[in-house]
Formats: C-alpha cells, structure tokens, sequence
C-alpha cells in the first residue's frame, strides 16, 4: 500500500462530546415543544455510532428507527438527508440509495453537526411530525451546538 | 438538564387485551368471510408487540407477515397505512420510509385500534386480497373493537 | 370461542415518561463517573421501544447495541438480564434462549424498572465495563426512579 | 432429476385448518389458567407457517417470538423440541443447531400436531413460564386436538 502522508502520523480530528449531544438534544427538544410537536431525537458521532438519544411522550414509536437512520444519513454523507432523497428519486442520479447501508432515510430532519473550525463531528436525526417541522427542530439542535462551539462553551 | 414533569409520575394509559384482540380477529374474520375473502389477520398492542393471529384457511402465506407489518406500521405512526403510503410515493414527502423499522407496509389494510376516550391501544392488518378489501375487513374490526368499548361490553 | 373478560375493557395500565428516562439516565451515569467508568446507558419503555440513550465520553462503541439489547431483554421477561443467563447455560433449562428475539444479552446489567404499584413500565440497560459495575450502574437508575416514584416528584 | 414414483402424481398430504388451530390455542389457554400461569401461544401449519397466535394478558413480551420459535422448530424436525435440546449441548452429536434456520429454540415447550393417521399437520409452540409449564400447555392443545381428530370433529 502507499500514501502520501507518513505512516507515523494518524489524523488529528474532533468528536462530539456527550456534553454537546446531550445540548442538542434539549435544544431541539424545546424547540419541538415551542411549535407543539412530539418529537423522537438522535444524535450519532463522528464514526456513525449513536451517541444520544430521547423520546418525547406520545412521540410515533415508527420514529426511534427513523430518528437514528436520518442522523446516520446525515453523517455518513455529510449533508442534509433532505439533499440526498432529491437525487434519489426515480429518474435521479441516486435512485434508491436507500437500500444501502442496511436502511437509508432521506427525507428531511437529518443534519451533520459541526465543530467550530467546519469539521463534522456527527449529526442530529429528527422525526415525529411533518418532514418540515422535523428538519425545524434538527435546526434548532445545529444552532445550539454552532452557538455553543463558537463561543468556546456548551454547557448543559 | 430540565424536563417539563417531574419524574415521580408514570403516564397512565391504556392497552388491549387479549378478549378485546380475540374480538377484533372474530369480526374481521366475519367480514372476510361475507365478502368470499381468505384472509391473514394481525393484531398488535400498544407497544407494536403481536397480541393475536389468524390465518383463514387457503390465504396467501406471503400475508402472514404482510398483515404483521401492516399492523405494525398502523401502530407506529397512529394512522392508517395507506394514509402513509399517499405521502411514500417517488416525489412525495416520505419516499421509500418503507426502508426503516426493519420493513414497513404502507399501502391499505392497516388501521390504529383505539379504547373510548380515543387513546390508540393497538392496531389491526389485514392482507390477503385486493387492498380495497383488505381495509374493508380490517375496518370490520375497528367497528367492532369501537361497538365494544362505546358499550363497555359485547358478548363474543 | 369463549373469553374470561368481556372486550369492551382495555387494560388500564402505566409507561414511563420522557423525565423519567433522563432522570434513570442522569442518576446511571452519575454511578459510573463515581466508579470511574464509562457506560453506553439505554432506557426501555413499556412495550420494549427505545425511550433514551446516552454514550459517555469514551465508552465502548460496541456497547451501543448491548445496551440496548439488555435493556430489552429484561423488559422481554421482567426480571434482571442476568437471572435469565444462570438458566440460559449449557444444561440449563433456557439454554441458547439468547437466539430468540433477533438476539438477546443475557448476562448482567439490564433490569426492569418500576412504577410505585409495582407495574414494569420499562428496564435499564448498561453496558461498558465488568458486568458487575454494569449492574451496579443500572442498579443506581433503578434506585433513582424508585425514589422518585415513591416521593411522587424528585427533582432533576 | 430421477423420481422413483411417476411427475404425474402429488403428494396426498393433511395440513391443519383454522378450526384446528383456534381449537388447539382455547384449549392451551385454558390449561394456562388452570395452573394460574400467563402464555403465549402460536401455532404452525405443515408448511411452517405461522397459522394462529394468542398472548394472553400480562404474558411475557419476549415470548411472543419464543413460542413462534418453538411451533416451527417441533415442526422443523417433527418432534417436541426438548427431544432435540437434548442433543445440543456441548459435546453433543447437533451441537448448536440453535444457530440454523434464522435461530431455533429447543428446549421444551413445542409439540407436533397429527391428524388421526399419524401424519404430522403443523405444531404448538408454548412460552411464559417455566419449560415444564411451557409444555404442559402445549400438551393440553395437542390431546385437545387428538381428541377432536379421533372423534372427527374439532368444533370451536
């Protein structure tokens, strides 16, 4: 095998803390119940894997597998699960992705989560309610986590 | 972190039992019959667990697990599968949603099963036929289970 | 077909709250921190469906499923994961019960969770280290509900 | 491919009705009453298939895929499924066969069910309690079903 950078030097990267999920989670979790919606939330890291989670009540019990598979969407190709489901329709560049991965969903409500510096350090899934009102309340999370980094803080 | 309740407090909520899903089953099976179908029937609980199962005989083996998932599907989102098949079309809202929660089945035949003061306690599926009849018969046990709980009682 | 309870009757039954989970979640994590160790830490509600999940900084990626699948399987039969697997071993009257269920976890750090009357409306699961720390951290969310159902509030 | 009987002739076989297994589930509740236990119940038919199913009130949720599991695995070999638990074990001639057939459950709790003449017609599949319990309430549905075929009727 070759490359071109040093086998002695592994990649310097950032991860979301649990501190940070657990922010966007109530982040997006106020912003779920200011529009009046119920609301399942994930959060994945860096690697995919699933950070942290919550339920709201009376939140679909069909949304704790749809909240995961949009932020492991998001994550796994770094942009909106809503950009995605454009190019896979029928006709489209990527038509029927979905079936890769054991599972994708890529209608909004997934967004990646970002460090200060742009680097994606996960993602946030949100379902539960319209794919508009879902992809509101991922926002909120983003926003929370964007205003945490880049004032240095994310305190819970 | 904050939460809205205080954790001291369980939800109180409902479930079916096992007379009222017999109940269901004895109905729809009732129906299918009036309307020269064989059918495979399905009842799941609140919690999307299966509670009871009846295959007519000569109905599809294929439907066993169709009328499942239908139930299933019916239970997760709180409405009738075909409602969330209108919305899974290629350039609607949730395309291909079918991918997630392990396979979901969106077109007609599953519908939520409620208790009288309209808490979802379940739901039915029903497949074995055309979808039109397939919901006319899991409709025949939502008429049922609602004639039942409306009078608190009904003899099976 | 003859029935013992009439089917206008549903079950009157309990679940757990969205302010319960977290509070279970907090007081786990708290007990892991202060025995120095890092835990993936899932919440089942009533009817086995994911209601929250947290990964601390660090803890194993592997312990994301286990979790939850501790969690489930106490939930699954109402009593501590690790009864189930003195019982599940060669000889034993459950043995390889763990292929049932798309896979459960047997051994120690899944418990059920309770309301005041005694009602399961959930399980614990944990997963990260030795199973007897894995228990005693699930032990600790057991202990803060317990509390907290008893006193019928207990701030977070 | 070789035949040693003529292409021109099927198979004259039996395989349960609905009837049949309604029948063989009242009976297998009753007897779970009997000795003040809570069960699930499925039935198979010769086919393997899933042909009815019951959880009665408060019965394990884990064991809705349990006694599904057992009906097929007596039916899969033809025989109460201890009888092959017997031969899994370490050191044993099958070894782990648990792992075949997407996860078989072989300790005690499914029977075979016979038509009049011996012919194997599909199987019970019982779990909520201890094995011994298990099975004798799947002994209840088969001697509930050899009564009816030796009388020739099985009314429900």
């Amino acid at each position: 095998m070759q490359s071109t950078s040093a086998p002695g030097k592994p990649i310097t990267t950032f991860d979301i803390t649990t501190a940070q999920a657990q922010h966007v989670l109530m982040a997006a979790m106020e912003k779920a119940r200011a529009i009046n919606t119920k609301m399942d939330i994930a959060v994945v890291d860096a690697g995919g894997n699933l950070k942290a989670f919550i339920r709201m009540d009376g939140a679909w019990l069909g949304s704790v597998d749809i909240a995961q598979r949009k932020a492991r969407t998001a994550r796994y190709f770094d942009m909106p699960t809503g950009d995605i489901g454009k190019l896979s329709q029928p006709g489209g560049p990527l038509y029927n992705i979905e079936h890769s991965n054991n599972g994708l969903i890529t209608f909004p409500g997934g967004i990646p989560l970002k460090s200060a510096d742009g680097t994606v350090i996960g993602a946030i899934g949100v379902s539960g309610s319209s794919v508009d009102k879902d992809h509101a309340v991922a926002e909120a999370g983003v926003k929370a986590l964007s205003e945490a980094v880049t004032q240095g803080s994310g305190q819970m």
